[in-house]
């Protein structure tokens, strides 16, 4: 059974409950890694279609659950290991030193607080997707196995309903990411409308395999809808299936690295 | 005219009768060299956007017909001819010390037994290809001569009537490779409702031929049902055709070899 | 004033007058430039991505109007000025020691007899195009500027008006190749149902143009139908963008020149 | 406040207030500075699937306001600094001996001519954008954050209101530039019937950004018009967003500016 929702609530020990793997001390060669493993995630992302010059993924700390990793303000494909960055859930450079970050840090910073059962989340202007977040009624679903971590539905995040309607669509401020968070509840993913999407992870690389193959469900469901009406995986089917391909990512993940300059 | 179907009832004689070069026995060099093939089949079907990091491609063994070659548990576009493993119609390894095999082996063991004419097998999770699978009433069907081997109808396996309203979709025991090939019938492709796309053919460049240019028709075929009513190719048209286009297989597989790197 | 259309009446008085530059003799230099821009004309039309393993571009002999040069059986995209074969509009190999020639060289030969004004023909299954031809009610016509050349409609070959209703859709003899020239008409393209397209141009270069943008055409103009009631380019409209975009021929033309490799 | 449109009243005052870095006397070395960025404004553009074998883009000169610098006649991926000419907003070479300019210079005279606010001018035959510009009724607008620049509406210049109805539909002298110029108004963008689209920006890079955004949100509208009604930005959203995305140009610029060859 999964944590209920608590958002603000976040603790240490429910992190570690969700990520058995966490420990109290990180050597610096194992964050190292992590952070090269984070340069490679942005760079798949660019490759495959999900990330342009905008966009950003993070990745939770593993020894302090309530702090993450995320690159300076950059273009994806362009980060490094040196240009990751560390925060706490407030969106707050550990480092005050630290070189200019991303605006939207937020969206990281409140959702990875609400749901202690995501290591990593990937926000972007996945072009698929997209068009589904500015239709009411036609939600995005798991049409294909390979999307079945959708579920039977995506919420969208409407912006108006905290910001007005004249706001710049971002999540520049805490009280905007926990508005996020809390459309996003439970779900893998949420839409943002006339934005984009964001998407959470048990792991980094669960992250990135969700987002990759969020647009590629976006696609396929588009596409059957102008056929005609659409069976969609069912509630057991999605569940099902997400468990089995949960175990397929690093084939997918490896596939993809290779495809990417070395960090 | 063809053999009727007889799920269950494969014998090296249907197999012989079929395939005329099949011998008793195969001498090294001669299965190597399948071996090198099948590798550069994977990686074809990699480079022409029919698989990405999964789906998989099977022959069955030139001299034992109730054996096939399939490659390990690994993404297709890295086999290469030391990767291949060979497997009973069951599904068994020959080898007991073999490395991990595909999960959905199945599909390829109950076809190539109820499908003596079969001597290949793709599934792939083709993307033009999925959203025929997820709409009843527009079955995928030849639109254009490329695709006449589709004929005026392909079949759509739901795996629910086997498996009921929460599998993971996937064909992960013999009993649902045979539900799978029931459905397949002597077609030549059965569409898998939610997940993908399985093709046969009466050679390995014959099924890796129809494998691409089963998702060129699909593409089509939604194109021009967005623009209104389609002339389809009638039944004559589509087996005159796909006589005239299996003369034709190796031209594109040669061409498509050159696309890809050397196994 | 263009010449009124005489299936099977060509003469080499037409085709000079059509072709100033047309002598009676040509020398073996000029003849292997021509070869050369063929092979070089098929390689473009590959990258462009309106041919693909198959299709056939073809170029009238400069000296001898009933002639022409066209590939051996093979891929478009390997073909050298080695390769390029001379027929007679009959589709006969001059060389009866000509390698294989392709089986559909007939909607060469009648269409160069029939259209005086044409030195060039492509031969293609385009992929945007092809929907065009399988629906009635919805001609293929400029709604690009780049398009112009089709004018208000594209006539559509139906095969089984000539070879009833179960033949393999080729062109496969003079008879069928006549009766896809009638269809062509007067026109620079004609679609083939179930099939492809047939595009001419008063150049090599200008059917190469048009073969492209003949693609780029029906995209936009399948993209268009669905937004809603397209305004398309008046006859006028067409006939003056077409006859100012023929001096652009040799710009879209080094382009993709530059973009294949050196035939 | 922005100044008031005023075709034909250009001044150099205007110029200034609108782009205060403007001076009297400008450098060699600035000039070609701008020359180069000017090339590769053009190769971008390419690259990123804007424009194709045709289509410009001009940049007003730093220092004569009523002066601006444009590629001499030729394919936009081939552009040096070498090949930037210098026209006054007339359109005719500053050089009595400058190479054959593009025949629809005016668009870009006249444009920067009416719009003191605008330092540069993308022309081009965007794919996803000139289905919009044949289709009423459904204007393109801002459904995408990244595409906000667009606003609630983008105006149609149809050119058979100034040159008939059989027109090539260019832009060949400076009453049809005024004529497009009055369309444009004082949007960031005007569709062009049958033709494509002009876009213009504060800067270049501004420009170039809008270029490929336009593009971006195109695909994006025209995918989200099939799926059901669709909410687009509001004019505060998009005035706002539009302010934001203002200081990012230069983050996109810098790696669309990688993925092209050094000018």
């Amino acid at each position: 059974m999964r944590g209920s929702l608590r958002a603000g609530a976040f603790s240490l020990t429910d992190a570690r409950r969700y990520n058995p793997g966490m420990t109290d001390a990180t050597d610096k060669a194992s964050l190292d890694a992590l952070r090269a493993e984070l340069a490679i995630a942005n760079r798949i992302l660019v490759s495959q279609g999900v990330l342009d010059a905008f966009g950003h993924v993070s990745v939770r700390h593993p020894a302090r659950g309530d702090r993450f990793l995320l690159a300076r303000n950059m273009a994806p494909a362009s980060v490094t290991a040196a240009d990751v960055l560390e925060f706490d859930l407030d969106g707050t450079p550990v480092n005050p030193d630290a070189p200019k970050p991303y605006l939207e840090r937020f969206i990281h910073g409140e959702i990875l607080r609400s749901r202690p059962d995501a290591m990593a989340v990937v926000h972007s202007h996945s072009p698929a997707v997209i068009p589904f977040s500015v239709v009411r009624g036609v939600p995005l679903c798991a049409v294909s196995h390979m999307g079945s971590f959708l579920g039977t539905d995506t919420p969208i995040f409407e912006i108006r309903d905290t910001a007005g309607d004249a706001s710049d669509l971002l999540i520049r401020d805490n009280a905007l990411g926990r508005a996020l968070a809390g459309s996003l509840g439970r779900n893998p993913a949420v839409l943002m409308r006339g934005h984009g999407v964001t998407v959470v992870g048990a792991t980094l690389r669960e992250a990135v395999f969700r987002a990759v193959y969020t647009e590629f469900n976006a696609r396929i469901q588009a596409d059957a809808l102008r056929l005609g009406p659409v069976t969609a995986l069912t509630a057991g089917e999605a569940a099902a299936s997400a468990a089995t391909n949960a175990s397929q990512i690093d084939r997918a993940w490896n596939v993809w690295k290779d495809q990417v300059a070395p960090a």
